[in-house]
């Protein structure tokens, strides 16, 4: 179905305007990008990038002792790259702390459980909160029970994320993770538990953010959320989610402990790192592109975000390299805190409202290492042409055109909503929930030839991109 | 290769002595062990077994709580199942404890680690052992090299084991695990630290036993290691392993820190759990069966070894519900604390000692759930006719006959010593080295069909043995 739909939207844009592209860069050019795509194949900087970040700073949740040593690695790796211009730009966010984890089922079978906290909960008393399992398939069911069966309970949600190349099975069960907390709080619930949204079957939990803070509109400032407004809430793995669910086949009550040491501590300052390749004729017009540099603090962020800063920072460098120094700047962000707040994306969209336009086209690498298999785009039909030229330079690395309606990096998003055109290289993302946001998400995850083709792939579409003299449709998403 | 060999063993084997079998079994018992067979394939008796012990018990490490709760459930489950005669015996055994485990490496690049303590292992101080790491890349070449490099320091041992279906990586490997607290000992090193006996890319470490004693071979009596003998012991996950292995290459120094609580701690006396269907000519000669109660305390010990008692235990009920009630009285033993001390099958053979030949023939399942390929005999060249006529109602299974030299559990391996036929019954162990001894040996890894499938091997192996009037050659490996 989904490559139909690609083959489909392949034909029209080859349709549309593959001649016309031909007028806007010279054979010669061509023939360039073409070398260093099939020579980037080859190339180990993405997977040596990746091995460092991981190897010499590891774990770097944002606001910790490591998002400071990874700011300092990015400076001095965007440097030892050779990159034309670094510095970085403030991002300041409330710090939170992950603290003790600890689990059990007291009755009517103790077990020890593996517990971990989503970010942005709060903790439980000291001792720990123990209490009545009440179970719910899914966020909905939980958001239509009656309230006075959740009072004084522990919630526990069993959906299971299912698995499926373009990641569609997280949006479709991460509710539960995101609202379990609030929903349970508003109902008089006492704690929140969710099986983990992954597709693994390991024994580790999977953390992630969660609502646990109100933004104002206007002026983006945060009210975070007190004990009574959320509940202390962790995910568990799925074998444990499992052997809850085994058990409350039982007919028995389920009575559950659980200790958090979460918390939020005071405001922290972290920052964007950024890296450019200065464009040639118009410097301060810039292709963004990039990766989250934090991580969540469980791994050592190999797949989420590491491999995404070095498949884009390897591509920028590869074209400087190559002798190509094209029409406009390419800019790479890592950005601060992707993870419990997109302060980074956030911050640099305000801190750079007064020259959006400046942004022909971004995009973020942050779905892991594994081959591209589509692009698609959110470009004016005017540069469709521009488009077309990279589908047909990237279909020998069996990538395919997924149309002009194309998803891009979360960190991209506070850009696009304020009307820069995008661009979605979509990897393969059957394996990445069972890695993502556990300790899971190490380096021996990271497969060298794979690494490559994305680096092979970015490589085409910033080198076109940049090079392109026309814009790609600012405002379009206004 | 292996291929070639299980077929012209079972061709030599089938021209041995078909025929001959005809003699022993009546078309009758034939047909009725044919049709229990495929029953067996749909029987979901040794998945509830698997599910009832993993929930209602769960890790059930030697000497703890849980290990006297895994006893009542045992007794009560063979009631449950109908058994003749259901009983226990004695244990007795040094009881070990894990404690607190942490690791970190504290320069130059600092990471949390997660380790696990090697059972038998000795505690470290409480505030944590601190050194640095020596790496070698097997054991051999830590025995081969010089104390003084050694002195002082903390070994780490990083050679991976390899996967293979028959497990054969395992004994390659193990040796780390086994010996390097003893040789690390001997060469006036502080601390060992061992990648995991595991063919897995999870972050959690192995677990396993390891030399901690030494054991009086004429009174079987145990001297447990002081301090000096052994060093304090942990394994970390193949993901962490790798991360060392890539900082060592960095040639700085590694300062690794850890903390283990694990200690012996008295004397424990737990019970082997046996259940029977009594033989309806020779009720005192037993084919004994069985897997062992115990797990580490890691998981809920599915894998390792809950599915091999269910299959043995499915197997028995299934002949008795059948009206089948053979010649010999079928024994099923549950033994205890095999993990750490195969103490429950040394008490058995010692307690047994004088009615040895009353063992007809044993084997035990203790290597997964995953479906069973081959069988092995260890029996002598007359009741070789036998052994070929299970085979020949074992290949629509897809079973093969791999040799009358075949490799048996570790709990039948003091009978076996004391000269007991044997029968092993080979599962296809590709992935079992994933989850053994792990937090991931839980429920949800064993698969209905699967465990079906050996339930319907052992009714065979199990009806045609039991039935038998001859013998397997008792004090053929004297």
């Amino acid at each position: 179905m989904f490559k139909t739909f690609i083959s489909i939207a392949a034909l029209v844009l080859f349709c549309l305007g593959n001649a016309l592209a031909d007028d806007y860069f010279s054979d010669q050019f061509i023939e360039k990008v073409s070398a260093l795509r099939d020579q980037a194949l080859l190339d180990t900087t993405a997977y040596d990038i990746t091995e460092s970040l991981t190897t010499e700073v590891g774990a770097r949740l944002g606001g910790s002792e490591n998002d400071a040593k990874a700011v300092a690695w990015a400076v001095a790796k965007f440097k030892e790259l050779g990159f034309d211009k670094v510095y970085t730009e403030p991002v300041t966010f409330p710090r939170w702390v992950r603290g003790v984890e600890t689990a059990e089922i007291l009755s009517p079978y103790p077990h020890h459980i593996k517990i971990t906290a989503l970010g942005g909960s709060l903790a439980t008393p000291k001792k720990g909160l123990k209490g009545e399992i009440i179970h719910f398939a899914t966020i909905e069911d939980l958001e239509d029970a009656d309230p006075t069966l959740i009072k004084g309970k522990i919630t526990f949600i069993s959906n299971r994320m299912q698995r499926a190349k373009n990641g569609s099975g997280y949006g479709k069960a991460n509710g539960a993770r995101y609202k379990a907390a609030f929903v349970t709080a508003q109902k008089g619930g006492i704690g929140a538990i969710i099986r983990s949204i992954g597709t693994d079957n390991n024994r580790d939990p999977h953390t992630g953010g969660m609502k646990s803070y109100d933004r104002n509109a206007e002026t983006g400032e945060i009210r975070l959320y007190k004990k009574g407004e959320i509940v202390p809430a962790g995910a568990i793995s799925n074998p444990d989610a499992d052997l809850l669910v085994n058990m409350l086949k039982r007919n028995k009550p389920i009575i559950f402990k659980y200790t958090l040491g979460s918390h939020w501590d005071g405001q922290y300052t972290s920052q964007n790192v950024i890296g450019e390749i200065t464009g040639r004729e118009k410097p301060h017009e810039v292709v963004i592109i990039g990766g989250h540099l934090d991580s969540w603090d469980l791994g050592t962020g190999a797949i989420d975000d590491a491999s995404g800063c070095a498949i884009t920072m390897a591509s920028a460098k590869l074209i400087k390299d190559s002798g190509i120094q094209p029409y406009r700047t390419i800019r790479v962000v890592l950005w601060a805190n992707e993870e419990y707040g997109l302060s980074g994306a956030r911050a640099y969209a305000k801190a750079h409202a007064n020259k959006l336009e400046q942004h022909i086209i971004g995009a973020e690498s942050d779905f892991g290492a594994a081959p591209i298999y589509a692009i698609a785009s959110n470009v004016s039909d005017e540069s469709l042409p521009i488009i077309a030229k990279m589908a047909e330079l990237l279909a020998p690395l069996g990538i395919g055109y997924a149309g002009n309606n194309g998803r891009s990096g979360a960190d991209i998003s506070p850009l696009k909503k304020m009307g820069m055109a995008t661009m979605g290289l979509y990897q393969d993302g059957s394996n990445y929930f069972d890695l993502h946001h556990t300790p899971d998400d190490t380096m021996d995850k990271i497969v060298a030839e794979e690494i490559a083709q994305n680096v092979a792939a970015w490589v085409v579409f910033v080198s076109l991109a940049a090079e392109y003299t026309g814009d790609f449709g600012f405002k379009l998403n206004k």
